[in-house]
């Protein structure tokens, strides 16, 4: 036996004894499960990701008009998808569309099904960094805010929460990250500082990332834009569309920037993300229910009155691992679901069927 | 031979003689891919996307803290990922961390390889539709909207484009599919159909997808809503709440839903997004700046005067393809810049270099 049968014969073996206990995360976008088990009574995790279509290298060709597209190097082996159709199952169809359920041609070598990493023995930390909460849609009403939200921005913003804020902005904390800077004592008011989101890898360019932070440090969230601070935002949004496609050698242009914030943000001090339109695997960061174009924003400043975003009504999704639903937003979504008489779910739940 | 055995031979048939031109878009995160192809010298259009993993019924069950939790309910069984395993080859080791490739069985009932969509004959429009693209934030104004977007719904709303709404909404096409239909001669402004999206499997709820598709035919895109459509769309959404978790037999609830419309549409007949807020990976589709909470539209309605959206700028991303793109919106978003202040990209790029 070679030593890579024998390594495979030993990881299939830890695999085998693999006692499942529950799912820790599920990612139907990206077909990633993540599955909670036990190995000779010690915790493992085992995550599965489904492979992408057969196409070991994919090459880029110039088109016609000089554009560059992406062209399957293997498409005519026995596994590119079509010809390794073993199976087709139509679902529906209309007009047009067919709809089917299909089984391909798999192979260990050449077109296996899904990648499996095992993490064994597995910590507590290891567990909490793979699970996955569930998610609610709340509709934060500028009652609950003052009572519920309002009290504990107030209690993050005291003490020594923000300070990595702070070192960034005057103490030089991450300097050399700096993408741009703009601070005028003289003009504190419109200061900014660019710089790039833990989320990117600084490199490519269709993943770009970056994030202003103000330093204006009466803002601590939508919450506290009024109509007056809507030439402030307006110009601070200009010279980012400016600055930015300099930055990179204007190999992204400012009509391809998604800029836009966070409702709840994940710190509160006002902050902007600035991300390449073409980048959408961001999933909830990007996702309508918790990022809000800033040009939106600005718009939305003409409508509301004079006490700006502090008087509506703002909806968005939030997990339940935020302090602020356990805090009441868990009771304010159950009790605003019964005044709006959507009916609740049946105590009895005898398992799921179709 | 079986009606259904019926079609699945002639969908293999018309599948067997499609003939592979080029990749239109290939997306690695999400496991789909896109191809351009010929049926008979009409074009086609293939999109084959990877099931998530053998989890045909998602449960939830309580945890010991009272909190639901996601379960595998058929974690048993032949096909779930563990026991399905057929082959495994270690790639690396590091301490407590394996990484390997792994076979696991297939089943066209129980697991299939993936999801696969036909479009044929396909237009030149379903083309651009499936191609990969640049991508460009839009400030569409209200005089904008009349110069150039209107001219364009106004063509797109007549002949025969929009049949395959009617066909579902009056004759019956897709029937089988539907989730929910509310319809009453006497009322037809308050009817709407549910039906499971292209996108969704029909099968995992975490990655639930559904669509409402109204019965009024006045509303053509977000621009047609006024105040006085409030109420209707407030009832709309409530019918939606209530319904869409008893459809599933409450594994999901009505706060765990993410309900939005998209700004284009990519048809002009007034529908409605319904998915698991847990599904993040839907890219473009659930972006701020694509789609809006219809909770969102509610509240702007209580701000906006009484021609309603037609009046508001509206900020969206836009992709080359798209017909306004050509049509128009490409100067006016050039005009833009300029009229903003913001620099031009220089006419000299050297490429690229951090």
């Amino acid at each position: 036996m070679s030593e890579q049968e024998q390594n495979n014969k030993e990881f299939l073996d830890l695999v085998k004894r693999f006692k499942f206990i529950r799912v820790l995360d599920s990612n139907p976008q990206a077909k990633i499960l993540s599955m909670l088990g036990s190995i000779d009574k010690k915790d493992a995790i085992i995550t599965v990701e489904k492979t992408h279509f057969a196409m070991e290298e994919t090459v880029r060709r110039q088109s016609q008009d000089g554009e560059d597209v992406p062209v399957l190097y293997r498409c005519e082996d026995e596994f590119s998808c079509i010809n390794g159709i073993e199976q087709l199952k139509e679902i529906t169809s209309n007009d047009i569309y067919h709809w089917g359920m299909t089984v391909l041609k798999q192979d260990m070598e050449h077109n296996p099904t899904a990648k499996l990493n095992l993490i064994w023995p597995a910590t507590p930390v290891h567990i909490k960094k793979y699970e996955q909460q569930n998610f609610h849609l709340v509709k934060e009403t500028p009652e609950i805010y003052q009572r519920v939200v309002k009290p504990y921005i107030d209690e993050l913003s005291q003490g020594t929460r923000l300070n990595w804020v702070n070192n960034i902005l005057y103490e030089g904390a991450e300097a050399s990250q700096v993408v741009y800077k703009d601070f005028n004592v003289q003009d504190k008011k419109n200061g900014f500082i660019i710089l790039p989101d833990m989320k990117w890898d600084g490199v490519n360019l269709d993943s770009l990332y970056l994030v202003a932070l103000v330093y204006r440090d009466d803002i601590r969230s939508l919450r506290d834009l009024k109509p007056d601070d809507k030439e402030w935002l307006q110009l601070l949004v200009k010279k980012i569309k400016s600055i930015v496609p300099g930055c990179y050698n204007h190999a992204i242009h400012p009509d391809e920037l998604r800029i836009f914030i966070h409702y709840q943000p994940s710190y509160y001090h006002f902050h902007i993300h600035i991300v390449n339109v073409k980048h959408q695997g961001l999933g909830n960061g990007i996702a309508t229910g918790k990022a809000i174009l800033v040009e939106d924003v600005i718009e939305s400043l003409n409508y509301l009155g004079p006490k700006g975003f502090e008087a509506r009504t703002l909806n968005y999704v939030i997990g339940e691992n935020h302090d602020l639903w356990k805090r009441g937003l868990d009771k304010e979504v159950a009790k605003q679901l019964e005044q709006e008489g959507i009916p609740k779910m049946p105590t009895v739940n005898q398992g799921y069927s179709l």
